[in-house]
Order: structure tokens, then C-alpha cells, then sequence
């Protein structure tokens, strides 16, 4: 891509009482309000959350998880038979419509226990089909009352949704033990580095038993936690019986010390309240009709977005996780009217679109101060400066994390950034 | 994956009047309907829908298109700028929605031209902003009086859809010709082999000019055109002005013939009727205020997934192209209990995922009549059968497409597969 041609073009100044992370996603480009946490996610933004959804995919087939994509527009009986069509009207968190030629109901997807226990009822039939966990990714839909925080409290955002079907309730623990675990890996390669995950109450969910991950936030963190400065414990302040000070009731060791956080994923244990209402059932070994004991478990990907941003940034702009990063490598010529450099410049590019290496040059006949100061803005992960040394066909890179820089000669570069970049 | 863990069990029968591709869409596995015109896609549909994303996707950027996200929840504000709410409503294609706590209306994106105009008309200044090319996809929503013949005509559906942004007249050309020639080899590459363009009207999208794209089906295309039988020329039997044996007023050589086919792909110059109504301005060079020119261009991804099996089955199964189908490789041995067998078999497997060809093994204890028929009606490219000559490392390789069988050690399969891999 040239810089030339990027939409849209960077920003100054946003203006507003902005966090820094959503500061930096207007002011990089990522991300548009349309209306009150309605957002368009511009080509960075896109590719980021793109990204984002390729790692939640893979690590979810990975452990054996099937994915699937469940529709949008769900039936106003499928959410009357689990009873929680007008729990969701009360509290005035769903976006419903009608179908105009029959006066259909629809409820525009919250979250997903109901179509996903009407698909999997009408799959299974003996202990043989079972365990089962399906996954999906795609947008969600509520109506907050006070959308704000950028992509943080949104009425339309992007989701991670998952569940689990089991014979029986230790299968149900080993499901919901496996996703537990799988998640702060996920985080990790995402970018997450403080993360706490913390005991929780289960809301409109339902079930026994939840953990909420955290990705610890002191600017906008919207929740208070209870954390042990020892050991991995920590509670949501609604669930914890502690007080800051107090000895950790699980190591006996570390102290509670307070601390906030965005909640970036929960995971439940849903027991058979959902496969009862919605008759989930299977023939066990002695041909008995059961029930199934499900989980469910979410990850806010769009949201994530946010949240890597905050922390993984500098005082010049995002520093991207390689793993997540729109681009890989940022080429800028000190000087684009110089022929020389701007032929290398181009030599370069060139080179790296054969090589699949998602690459950005910097074609305009702008400072190089002002590329400079783009270019941490925009955080990619490796940045080649082509100067005044092009004609000894050498250039600089620079990682944008670490700021190391190593003189390379144009033939070692493709094969430099290769070694580096993400499979 | 396993074919005991795989989600859902294949059918023999599916009832009903089913067209042949959406019957196999069922007895696959692919498709269940959750209600009219809505549907679940289960593992091996949503894979072949992302495969189709990923190569929309890859094609746009291709030729210097930049792939965003619009959202969903699309302000009545911006609808009634452009004077197609009301539009909209009258006649009963758009579901609606309204925010609870503040009274605002949404529409359940149909299409994207009022949010796509909001988002350029905020980020573009003078003309050295343009030309843009902006690309989504995602799901839109209709309210279809009668949803019918499976992905074909549903509620809610996968669409890709770009916007072209132009200075002038020419440039709008030169945008939507480079989309026009852009399609067919997409189309190709998702193995629509049968494709008409043809000339159409506009509809309610508005503007002069536009070509719709038909994959050819006699069995169930929902269009009747009117297509030369020597030139590419075509066109939809509302505008033609020729009927059946006329000489064709192109090529002067050819006459029309009658076919049937599906539409898949729509282009339009739209010209600068929303860039009017929504103030998409720019500077020229003389730094006076101008409209932009638009064009748009969508395609059914999601409806391309039974098209693709229209065009791509035969008496036993689907035969999926390689470049979208959801398993590359299925490993069945002939009989799961003979132990050098199940261990060569197995070991295959692994071979093929540390590889990272997506695989599928038959770990089921059943008669290999029944394993061989579910291979073919699932239609992954390659079959490797792990059989008699298991004890001397041989396997027989089987292509779905061609019938073609090759005998191989086991330890050239992943070389042999690798090679005929899609990128």
C-alpha cells in the first residue's frame, strides 16, 4: 500500500476527552463513529480485528473446537422458550425487529445459547455425538444506555462466542477447563500482557461458576478487582469476600491490593439450564433420554482491539504486536524526490509484495520528520528507512518496539523481515 | 479433524422438493435453516464462506482496493438524507430497529451506500484524496416475502460490497471498468465456470449503467436472460430489446439464445446521486467544491456457496474446487481395526497437520462402502485410502474431481499434496 493512497489520512489532534487508546485508533485511522457506539472500522482497523479472528479461529480448532456461524436475526419463540425474550425486553438490552409480511419477532443477537441449543438439538441423537464445542465469531448487538470509551461500551461490536455440549456434568468441567485454559493463551499472542482472571458473578447468563479475564487498565479499567499480589487469585469486588489489605484466602501468602480492568472474556458453566428450556437431549448408554450439560465462553474481539492498543503503545503512537499488526513493514524514503532513494524505496516494495509481507511505502513528498512521526503513529512493527546511503544500496531498520536499529544491504532485507514475521 | 468428532453427522435423505445443490448443502452438513430464509452455517459452510471472504478479500486489495467494515445499525438519519427510508419502508425490504432509551431509528444494513458516503465525505478534502475504493463483507438483511431454494433467497445473507469514489465522469469509468473485469476472474477462482454477464437495469440502487453477473443454472436460475451464442454479450430479458434467434446487435454474428442463471454479482455507476444528497465534497484543483462520482458492487457470498455447488457436483457429491474447499485431504483407512492400517492412517494424519493441510481421517468403525460414499458426498479434493498395502508403507491417492487414482509410499503424501495445495 502507498501511503499516498491510504484511507483515510492520519490525525493531529482529535480533540475531545479521549483516552490514549482510543486517541491513538482516531488519530491512526483504525476507527469512525457513525453513531453512538456504531462504529466503521477503516482498512487498519479491519485488518486488525481480520487478524484478531484468524488467531481466535485457529487456537479454537487447535483444542478440537469446531466453528460455525450462527445468524443474527434470531426468533422471538427460540428466546421465549428458554424465557429470556422478555427478561431481555425489561431491561431493554436487545434490539428486536419484525418481519412485515408474517409479524415475525426477532431479536438482533446478544449472545447466542438459544440458536446454538436448537441447532445441536436437532443434531445429536446418543453419548456417542457428545462432547461437542462450537465456536463463532461475528457482531453482537446491545443496547447500552451510555455507549462511550470508543470501542470499550459499544451497541454494535464484534464477538467471540463459544459453547460446549457434555454427557454429564465432570464433562461439562473438562470442557469448561479446556477453554479456561485456552484463553490466556489466546491473549498472549494477542498482545495482552496484564492480564487477571477473576472470579465473577454469572449475570443474565445464568449457571454456576465463571471467570471473567481482565486486561488490566488503571486509565479506563470500568471494573474494580481484588487481586493477590501472590498468587493468579482475583475476584470481581461484587464476588469477594476480601478487602484490600487482607491475607489471600487461596495462597494464605500475597495480600489483596485493588485494581481495574476491561473485561476482555467470561467463561460460564451453564449446567442444564439452557438444553432443559431448550430440549437438548441424547440417549446415554442404557438408551435413557438426558439432557446436556453445556458452557459457554466469550472473548470481546472488537473491544480487544481497544484494549491491545492500551497496552502496547509509546508517547509517539501504538506499537503493534506482531502477531496483530496491519502491516508489517513501513518503508520510508528520506527523500522521494531523490531518484536514487526512491528507486530502492520502490526496488523494496516491490520485493516485499512478492514475498507476501504486508508492506506500506511512504510515496509522499512530505519531511521526513513528518514520515517519521507518521510512521510511530501508525506503529508497524519494522520500519526501513532509505537515506542517504541508498546509493551503496544499504538502508536502516528500525524496530518500533525496542527502537534497535541494524544497517542492512538491500538483498538481506526480505529475508531479514521474513524470519521475523508472523506465519 | 476426525469423522467421529465431526459436527454434523451426514444425511442420506433430506425430503422435501430441494433443489440438487441445496439438498447436498444439507446431506453434507453444511446449512441447517433456523427460521425461514435464516440459517446456521455449520463447520464445512462456514469454512467455504471464509475461503470465499479471504479470496474476495485478497483480489480487492490486489488491484488497490482497501477493505473496511461499515456497520450493521445504519441511523435513520442517513437513510432520510438520501430519501430511500421512506423508499425502503413502502416497499417492506428493510427490517428496522429502534434504540430504546433515546428513540432513534436504525435499519438492518440492505446495502451500504448513505453509511460508505458519511464515512468518505468525513475523511476526503481535495481531490488528490481520490480516487478511493472502499470494500466490506458482511451480513445484510432483507425481508424477503417468500425465502426459498436454500442460500439462494434468504433474510439474512453474506454480501461483499465496494464503493468507488471518483473525481470526475472518466474516473468513475476507469473505477467501475477495473471492477467490471475484476469479477469474472474472482468468480473463476471460486470455480463458477458457467458465468454470464449481462446488461440490467439498476433497480432501487439508483444511478446509469450497471452489469449484473449470473452463474448459468437451468435447474433453478431465478433470471431469464438473453445471451448470444458466439460474443460475451448478455442481457437480462427486462432490458434486451432482442428475442430468441435474432441476430445479436453486437457482434452482428451470434444470435440470442434463452438461459437461466443465478445472479451473483452486481456493478453500477452510480453516478452523483448519493455524493449530492450526501455531500461527498472534494477541492478541485482550481480549490472549487465538487461531488464525487460513485460506483458500487456487491456480490452474494453466501448464495455463491450453493451456486459453487451448482456448478460443481456430480451423481455421488459435491466436488469442491480446491480453492474453497473446507478439508483439502480425507485419509480413509479401508478398516479401522486392522492395526497397521489405523497406524498408517494415523500417522498421515499428523503428517498432514504439522504441514498444515486441512485433513480429515475416517477414525470410524464402519464398512468402508459407507466411508467411501460420506467422501464422496462431502467432495474434499483428495482422498488418500489407507488399505491392503498399508503393511508396505503404500497408499492410494484419489482425486474427487477426475476419478485419477495414484499409488504412493507414505512418505512422499504430504510432499504430493503440498504441491497441489492452493496458496
Amino acid at each position: 500500500m502507498q501511503m499516498s493512497n491510504r484511507f483515510p489520512r492520519t490525525r493531529r489532534d482529535v480533540g475531545g476527552d479521549l483516552t490514549r487508546a482510543h486517541a491513538l485508533l482516531v488519530q491512526a485511522g483504525l476507527i469512525r463513529q457513525v453513531s453512538p457506539g456504531i462504529w466503521t472500522l477503516l482498512p487498519d482497523g479491519w485488518k486488525v480485528l481480520r487478524n484478531i479472528h484468524q488467531i481466535v479461529f485457529d487456537m479454537m480448532e487447535s483444542v478440537g473446537v469446531q466453528n460455525v456461524q450462527l445468524p443474527i436475526l434470531q426468533s422471538c419463540d427460540l428466546w421465549e422458550q428458554s424465557g429470556r425474550w422478555q427478561k431481555y425486553i425489561d431491561t431493554k438490552t436487545m434490539f428486536t425487529t419484525s418481519e412485515y409480511h408474517y409479524d415475525a419477532e426477532y431479536g438482533l443477537a446478544p449472545t447466542a445459547e438459544e440458536v446454538v441449543s436448537f441447532t445441536v438439538a436437532g443434531e445429536i441423537e446418543s453419548w456417542r455425538d457428545l462432547p461437542v464445542i462450537l465456536h463463532q465469531i461475528g457482531p453482537k448487538f446491545r443496547d447500552e444506555i451510555r455507549p462511550r470509551l470508543g470501542l470499550l461500551r459499544g451497541r454494535e461490536f464484534y464477538m467471540s462466542d463459544a459453547y460446549s455440549f457434555d454427557r454429564d456434568e465432570e464433562g461439562m468441567r473438562a470442557s469448561y477447563q479446556k477453554m479456561k485454559e485456552l484463553y490466556p493463551r489466546i491473549y498472549e499472542r494477542l498482545g495482552i500482557h496484564k492480564l487477571q482472571a477473576v472470579e465473577a458473578s454469572s449475570g443474565d447468563i445464568g449457571g454456576k461458576g465463571s471467570v471473567e479475564f481482565m486486561a488490566l487498565n488503571e486509565e479506563v479499567g470500568e471494573d474494580l478487582l481484588m487481586a493477590c499480589d501472590e498468587c493468579s487469585y482475583g475476584a470481581n469486588t461484587e464476588v469477594s469476600a476480601g478487602n484490600v489489605g487482607d491475607v489471600c484466602h487461596e495462597c494464605k501468602i500475597g495480600t489483596f491490593k485493588e485494581v481495574r480492568g476491561i473485561e476482555i472474556g467470561h467463561v460460564f458453566q451453564l449446567q442444564q439450564t439452557y438444553s432443559k428450556s431448550m430440549r437438548v437431549t441424547f440417549r446415554d448408554e442404557n438408551d435413557t433420554e438426558q439432557f446436556a450439560w453445556m458452557g459457554c465462553y466469550g472473548i470481546g474481539t472488537s473491544r480487544l482491539i481497544q484494549a491491545i492498543v492500551d497496552q502496547n503503545h509509546d508517547d509517539d503512537g501504538i506499537v503493534w504486536p506482531e502477531s496483530v499488526a496491519p502491516m508489517f513493514a513501513h518503508i520510508v524514503p528520506v527523500n522521494w524526490k531523490d531518484e536514487t532513494q526512491r528507486a530502492l524505496a520502490q526496488e523494496l516494495y516491490a520485493a516485499c509484495q512478492d514475498a507476501n509481507i504486508r508492506t506500506m511505502i511512504d510515496d509522499r513528498e512530505e519531511s521526513a520528520g513528518l514520515k517519521f512521526k507518521d510512521a510511530d503513529l501508525l506503529g508497524y512493527p519494522y520500519r526501513i528507512v532509505v537515506g542517504r546511503d541508498a546509493g551503496k544500496g544499504l538502508v536502516e531498520v528500525r524496530n518500533r518496539k525496542t527502537g534497535d536499529v541494524e544497517n542492512l544491504a538491500k538483498e538481506h532485507v526480505v529475508k531479514w523481515l521474513k524470519e521475523r514475521a508472523p506465519q
